[in-house]
């Protein structure tokens, strides 16, 4: 059995970024990762802009009392194109250019008008309420490849003048759950027979992560059905069986894999849940083997299988959100396995559930973190800092 | 200028939950939210089930050295139909039904096995490794309306063998940016025109948080244009305008609404970024006319358009995330408005950037929270505890 730490670094070793790109526009992009740098087309502003509505002027001819002749006016959309000369104001909107010669805008509160002449009114705020021809960004400035695509991102590609960006193409990720147990949901199992389940989450999770999952027909514990089936999740980017790699005499994926050429990087890890579970390589395809256990299954496709997304995305940083929190309540200490508990996260403080039988789907669908325990931790009281991992 | 919290009150009355079900399969249905709740159809386990592999025997007869002869074999999908008597043992791999008259399952480990004969081994584990039936959840065990699907959630509906869910149809929501400065990305601005940025970030947070965003073509700032634009986006379920709600001269929203009969619940919120607000509804649907700076049209969106979405989605909890975190760095006082201020939360630690102007994309681009700062709050040291709005 190897650590967490280690089963990552291998499986992350399993895959390339895959240094594709493909066009999509804004609109599209959300979530997307740039795969080549977007650069700016023109500065942001692109002039000096009013950032409050009022009177574009001289500076150096500020003061309460002081009166102005506007000789015309900047609008969004319509600037004013002489220079603002002395004794001269310019009635200027938001977002408007300034015009040449002006350095100030007094905001409309501070001045009184009468027909073409302001004068300036005691409490005059602050200045100069214009913002510089580039200092949002300049032309030339770039979102660097790597990056997946916030919503804020999106805007300031549009500012940037980018209307489509080259993103990673999404990884397919084969997800094929083995088993006789297993049916379909709505389909009528048998009495010995339960619901395929793990599909569902993995496949939300891959696609939520910027992958494509696609579920395949469940295999059957045959021999000739499983070596069909492992060789097709081969063909996707990222290959995935659920179930069959524990030690009973029918878990055939190991053998089944053995047959197909896998190599393995390893098989079992010091972790609870999540003991079996396979990494390796599968006709040459990133390759893992998830234990069949609903939440066993989750939780090692949240440490091993989405950073292997993100790596093939070209992402940066790949591991999962990890962040501090605060006990709950204390905690005995663990065994010779990291134990990822089932757990709720409230403003700063994780309590885990009372159950933690890898099997309860309802207890992990409750949780929006897992407690992370190293192996070999002792006991940990209330209020201890201790690491969580956002689900 | 009415207070944040006034204002979310009167945005969320301004939606009621639609009440409308659509029906969409499993692998869809991540990220939606149910309008009906889910019934589990059947318990799980549906049966009583091992949680290792090993032999299924009577715990009474339970000895260092007892024999016992092994009679069959139940495995996953094909369990062992008879009922084990004294001295019998039946070979049982995780997840198989346990037979009738067993109540421990010994794990493999724990035996030695010659021909059908397996003796108990000193050092014993803990039992009885099976796993109730019923023991995550029973036959009518349901899901609420109002939920919003998690990937774990759709684990659980597949294993309470739901096939199909019903959940709430994607409210439209139309996006209308106005104002003779904006032309598209791709497009070549004229010398005083900018590009269109906030739509694009407004779409890509509506969809996340389960609507549809329609991003609607610029309308100039002429009276008739702005007219049938505003007309437009009223057939939607939520209509919104960003930009000319400010006191400009040239800030028609305001004016064209009332001609279209808009009625205002308020109009400017005690708070910045974002003061320009308008909300009410327009032609009946609900409305909201944002602020055209970016960061302001952004955080006011993050605070009344997407809970508006999710109350119209028919969930709970319909504000946004918020935590308390340690402040990385003194600020001073605020003033008469709450400041959301663009900041970094890094492991519970908010540091709020040192250029705050609402203009400025690339700053709320690097932002992962928003820094609450209530009006009329005083300085605060670095260290002390401050809410935060997760972006």
């Amino acid at each position: 059995m190897i650590r967490v730490a280690e089963a990552e670094a291998l499986c992350l070793a399993l895959v390339k970024p895959s240094g594709a790109a493909e066009a999509v526009s804004l609109a599209q992009a959300a979530g997307r990762t740039l795969a080549r740098a977007a650069v700016a087309q023109r500065a942001q502003p692109p002039f000096r802009s009013a950032a409050m509505d009022g009177y574009a002027l001289r500076d150096a001819e500020l003061a309460v009392g002081a009166v102005f002749s506007v000789i015309g006016e900047s609008a969004a959309g319509h600037g004013w194109r002489g220079e603002v000369g002395p004794g001269q104001a310019v009635r200027i909107f938001t977002g408007a250019p300034v015009p040449e010669g002006a350095d100030h805008v007094v905001i409309q509160e501070d001045v009184t008008r009468e027909g073409d002449r302001i004068t300036i009114q005691p409490n005059l705020g602050n200045g100069p309420n214009i913002r510089a021809a580039g200092g949002d960004f300049e032309a030339g400035f770039a979102l660097d490849a790597g990056r997946a695509l916030s919503p804020a991102d999106l805007a300031l590609l549009a500012a940037m003048n980018v209307a489509q960006v080259e993103v990673a193409p999404r990884p397919r990720v084969a997800l094929l759950a083995t088993g006789d147990e297993l049916v379909m949901p709505g389909e009528n199992p048998g009495p010995d027979q339960i619901i395929a389940s793990n599909t569902f989450a993995l496949k939300a999770m891959v696609d939520q992560a910027g992958g494509e999952g696609v579920i395949l027909p469940i295999a059957p514990d045959r021999r000739d059905a499983l070596e069909a089936a492992m060789a097709e999740a081969a063909q996707a980017d990222i290959a995935v069986t659920i179930g069959g790699a524990s030690v009973g005499d029918y878990d055939l994926v190991g053998q089944v894999g053995e047959a197909l050429g896998m190599q393995r990087a390893f098989y079992k890890i010091a972790m609870r849940p999540g003991k079996p579970l396979i990494a390796g390589t599968l006709s040459g395809k990133p390759y893992l083997g998830l234990p069949g256990n609903p939440v066993s299954a989750v939780v090692t496709a949240h440490l091993f299988l989405l950073p292997m997304v993100r790596r093939w995305l070209g992402q940066a940083a790949v591991g999962p959100a990890r962040m501090t929190a605060r006990l709950g309540a204390a905690v005995g200490p663990t065994g010779p396995r990291t134990h990822y508990m089932r757990a709720r996260l409230e403003d700063g403080i994780v309590t885990p559930f009372e159950r933690q039988d890898s099997a309860l789907l309802s207890v992990l669908a409750g949780a929006n973190v897992l407690l992370e325990r190293p192996l070999g931790d002792g006991p940990r009281e209330a209020g201890e800092a201790v690491p969580v991992l956002l689900l």
